[in-house]
């Protein structure tokens, strides 16, 4: 399957990217707002991915480049970008399936916090500015991005899917169990979405306050 | 140590007693604002101990009569129970530490919401509930009831402390640790509870859309 991940330059599409071309057969396709820059960090993932002896092609293009050509498109942006990112691929989507891993977060003195949007959670924000027939999962908020990318660490970690589309939502959880070591679980709707980002800031508070602690993920059990 | 469990008749007040009188040497008080049922479930608890091998002494009483013996004391009511409940006992709480494991949620046809109060979350409204020299500590919110109570029952799951008071906190860890298979983790300053409590109606929401899950706790790796 050929996936889109938009700012897949930044941290979390790094390790998204680094993860599927890694464990699975999957074409991966980098975007970004500047196609240069998609491009250098296409190049860097392969070079890192040729060291460990993993033939990898992934390209870089523009975001509406790249979501043209994908089956699954991951938005892979800060919650403060994800609807300008959206908006700005939204008549090349097709029949792709959206996928939203941001969750806005605001920090104080005693740590981070959940900083919920008007629209009830950041997953639907982006399923507000995508086209009404394009269905939109979202997943992959609780993963620590610095583990995730490197190849050289392991997790036993769940992520948690929510959206209203069945079928999309089984595509993505399939995407998601390829990643060795991830397992995927059902977290309900859309409207359940506030609840599955919550978690975000709380892994950082506990990595933060419990030594030896860093880069944590979930697991329900 | 003396722990006194307030709404000890009920399903995580069940679970707390049995795990702490059957992993420890701490002596629990069962508190109820009816002081006969409070007798009866903690001649229930005895009686299920005595029949594993456990000679214990777990004494029933009123939530203010609990409140007055205990060094620690649990406010393990409902949601919409706490600020009465904190504020029966409130003259009676001398030196201890109350802990508040109680989360506010609301159903819908998607599954369970986080209902965060005015005060900023549930363990907020206990400590603006209790007296300003009472330490509180938001404990236990993530714990399947059933499988707590369970004795056959074994897990491997993390409880998340919130609260200000360090030396408090320190107590309501090592309270948390004495039961196998609980580890504390702190989660950071009274503050950071929402996040904390949104984990509940979570937890639910998983265990209902994924066959096979029930009763879950939370890892945090």
């Amino acid at each position: 399957m050929r996936i889109a991940l938009l700012g897949g330059t930044g941290d979390i599409g790094q390790g998204l990217a680094l993860r599927w071309a890694y464990d699975t057969n999957h074409e991966v396709l980098i975007g970004s707002r500047d196609p240069e820059r998609a491009r250098e960090k296409a190049e860097e993932y392969e070079t890192e991915l040729d060291s460990r002896g993993v033939d990898s092609e992934i390209q870089g293009f523009a975001n509406e480049m790249a979501a043209d050509r994908a089956a699954v498109v991951v938005a892979a942006v800060p919650a403060y970008h994800l609807v300008d990112t959206v908006e700005a691929v939204a008549d090349r989507l097709g029949d792709a399936v959206l996928v939203s891993p941001a969750v806005g977060m605001k920090r104080d003195d005693d740590g981070l916090h959940y900083n919920r949007p008007g629209a009830g959670s950041v997953t639907a924000l982006a399923a507000e500015a995508a086209p009404e027939d394009v269905p939109v999962v979202g997943a992959f908020h609780n993963l620590a991005a610095g583990r995730l990318a490197d190849l050289d660490a392991s997790f036993e970690w769940d992520t948690l899917l929510v959206g209203d589309d069945e079928d999309a939502k089984g595509i993505v959880a399939d995407l998601a169990e390829g990643i060795e070591g991830l397992r995927a679980l059902d977290a309900g709707g859309l409207a359940n979405a506030a609840e599955v980002e919550s978690v975000t800031p709380l892994l950082i508070n506990v990595a933060r306050e419990n030594d030896g602690f860093h880069d944590l993920g979930v697991r329900f059990e």
